[in-house]
């Protein structure tokens, strides 16, 4: 009962039967608690099992494949992804029509949000996550003085705070709501690079330290610079753009 | 340069032909904004155009379709999905083992979000706002009052809420978090269903009078009391269990 599917009565009412057959499958890696170690039955096996010929397995398979839920790999066979059915972007916000606006309400999450993951990662974060975080750390401070990209293994670091509070989302909500990082980072240039290093800084040593109330500050801190800096270049695009609003 | 694919590094390296097709026709609704009133071009128009067999449009179609950018309307064609890319279960919460460890770490985030989303709320409904969340509000009423399952309208509830905000991304949040409501409430019965009327009204009543503080104090109540209910139940299961860990 705890594994009935809650996302149901979301799906279209007259699915297709690749369709069925797809949330069949899916209902069986729930039940069996199929991992990303497990392969999949064979497509033979699938068909006696649900009573459908084995082209109708297949298309199944090919929407799972579609949302992540399984993986063919290269001549070993079909498996279960490793985080099944987690897939980018996953709340669409490729298709947004105005990004400035998008990546201005996610800061304003972040801000709210990252503080508090800060003081929980403190608070709850084990010597073996402080060294990943110390190496993530690390690794974001070397793009910035190679003067590379760091907007990915920015948003890495991030999570690895979030892996500190051993809450199994916060680490999975972290790339959604920093989705707006890579954005802007070709945007904002150098001027957030040594307030970003002494920004990470600042939150791992805090939460090394187990000082959550530090943790917490340092991440408002940070947050509340970037909204500034996001702010200040919305401004200036609205600007170029004629003053409209 | 906004509309970059931030997401794009996530994808596999090597993608087949109908994956990069897939990506193309994704490209085409990004840069031209198609929205779900637009219908996407002929097969035949977009084989000319991204210079592939239609048979490998159709079967990037597909793959567009299992993630919800497309949707086939029987009869009329292929159109942009309403809310392109947005799938239901997007972190893939149902492939979760441990459905009650879920439950209570979501159950933390809500408690820590849900209070803050209540007191923006509050700041920032439009009378439009209120009479929708009223309305909400007296839907969830008579189902627990008719005795039917009121998790879903609960959810709704919730997300008329997080619209008042007027944040663009508060209200995709709140499905994600709120995942558990429907997995415990046959548990809790009808423990939670008159609390759950009384707060939702206070949260009606501070959100249409515009008070933040008592919104925000209104949600933390509920969602504390609903969070010392799955404790309970988790404590309960646990002993059902035989006392593990």
């Amino acid at each position: 009962m705890v594994n009935e599917d809650v996302f149901e009565t979301v799906k279209t009412k007259e699915a297709s039967l690749p369709e069925r057959t797809a949330e069949q499958i899916s209902r069986l890696i729930r039940e069996k608690q199929l991992t990303g170690e497990d392969k999949l039955p064979s497509e033979f096996e699938l068909a006696e099992l649900l009573h459908v010929g084995r082209g109708t397995i297949r298309e199944g398979v090919k929407l799972l494949v579609a949302r992540n839920v399984l993986e063919i790999r290269r001549g070993k066979g079909t498996y279960i992804a490793p985080n099944p059915g987690e897939i980018p972007d996953p709340l669409g916000f490729t298709y947004y029509p105005d990004q400035l606006r998008l990546a201005m309400d996610l800061v304003e999450i972040r801000g709210q949000m990252e503080p508090w993951v800060a003081r929980m990662a403190a608070e709850h974060a084990t010597a073996e996550d402080i060294q990943r975080l110390r190496e993530s750390c690390s690794v974001v401070e070397q793009d910035i003085l190679s003067e590379r990209d760091h907007s990915e293994n920015d948003v890495l670091f991030h999570v690895a705070i979030a892996k500190c509070t051993q809450n199994l989302v916060v680490p999975k909500l972290i790339p959604i709501i920093t989705y707006a990082v890579k954005l802007f980072v070709s945007l904002t240039e150098r001027r957030l690079r040594m307030e970003t290093i002494v920004g990470h800084r600042d939150m791992l040593e805090a939460i090394s330290a187990g000082d959550g109330r530090r943790a917490e500050q340092a991440m408002a801190q940070h947050i509340e610079y970037n909204r500034a800096m996001l702010q200040d270049i919305a401004g200036q695009l609205k600007k170029e753009d004629g003053g409209g609003e």
